[in-house]
């Protein structure tokens, strides 16, 4: 979910309605650097992004549509993921970029957001979940390649396995409310790492 | 956090004040049971409640406000530690014990409202992690016995191992957004019991 700054007034594809939409989605996501979610107003977006409030009322009706549509747009960046050979290594530098993504306040003021509008919303909800479900997707990939090498016992569940490694790093921003540091991270991957070795993660008899 | 429905009129210790409180979060209650936080409002806790609406806005402010004080007060309930003998039975049982909370629609309305006021609210955040805290100061009892009974390796990091088990439960809920089911619970309380017996919430050299 980095995404690079960029100049609101910048030329891009799909020609005035696209440019307005990166104009204030590039305000919003430097306002949560500088005020996080409870200071978001559409207002502000409207001062950062020079774009007019009529016309953020019009489009994105809420502070939330604004930050939906900022995380459908950072879903699409691709995000690399790890593959040094060794499963604990994958886990590990899984856990610590995630960690490291929520320690940008703009980030965190994001999911904590995003989290706010899920309750309220189906729709943000769904937003959210598509997200989550695609980079885990993805993330599988790490255990696919733990079996293939035989780190792993055949059928291991790698959403599983990679939801574990999320799990407690979203725990601790969302639930204990503390920081997201890379020890939250290391613990993370390691546990999930002995749990998917026990065969936690593999379906059939214990 | 199972409280008993209590009748809105009926006499409690702490006066007219405290009968009121004590309607408005009732009423409150029902209401997260039968429309969720999406659809709580104040002028429903008054309707319910019988309380003026006017008192409500004066004395909680919003509905994150009556949210809060409900949550604050559910958190003084007691809710009974599982000692079966064995870790893995007790990691289980309180596993399921909080998939089965979350099952209740009004506890999840109230965690999911929780968490929403959370991110706005620096006192919302800190009465959350609080009533958090002290659940898992008092459910790492279950990995002290363990420990003494020879099942652990000794400085064993209960609070770690305990939220090693709601990690998983509240990422579904709050997170992946799908059901709360018992299989979320006993995967949760298998990992976190691998992870416990080799070492991960042990400090000290790997």
């Amino acid at each position: 979910m980095d995404v690079e700054p960029r100049a609101a007034g910048a030329a891009r594809p799909g020609g005035r309605t696209a440019r307005t939409r990166a104009a204030v989605l590039d305000a919003a996501w430097d306002e949560l650097e500088s005020g996080g979610y409870a200071g978001l107003t559409l207002e502000k977006v409207a001062e950062r992004s020079g774009v007019h409030l009529a016309t953020l009322y019009r489009r994105w009706r809420t502070v939330e549509g604004v930050v939906l549509d900022l995380l459908g747009e950072l879903g699409k960046n691709e995000v690399p993921i790890p593959d040094t050979g060794s499963l604990l290594d994958d886990l590990r530098a899984l856990a610590l970029e995630i960690a490291a993504l929520y320690r940008q306040p703009r980030a965190r003021a994001l999911v904590e957001g995003v989290v706010a509008a899920a309750v309220r919303s189906p729709e943000a909800s769904t937003v959210w979940a598509t997200v989550i479900a695609d980079r885990n997707r993805l993330a599988s990939r790490i255990v696919e390649r733990a079996v293939e090498r035989g780190e792993l016992p055949p059928g291991t569940d790698g959403i599983a396995v990679i939801s574990a490694v999320g799990a407690p790093i979203y725990y601790r921003l969302l639930v204990a409310r503390g920081p997201v540091d890379d020890e939250v991270a290391e613990t993370a991957a390691a546990a999930a790492h002995a749990a998917a070795l026990s065969g936690v993660f593999t379906p059939g008899p214990p």
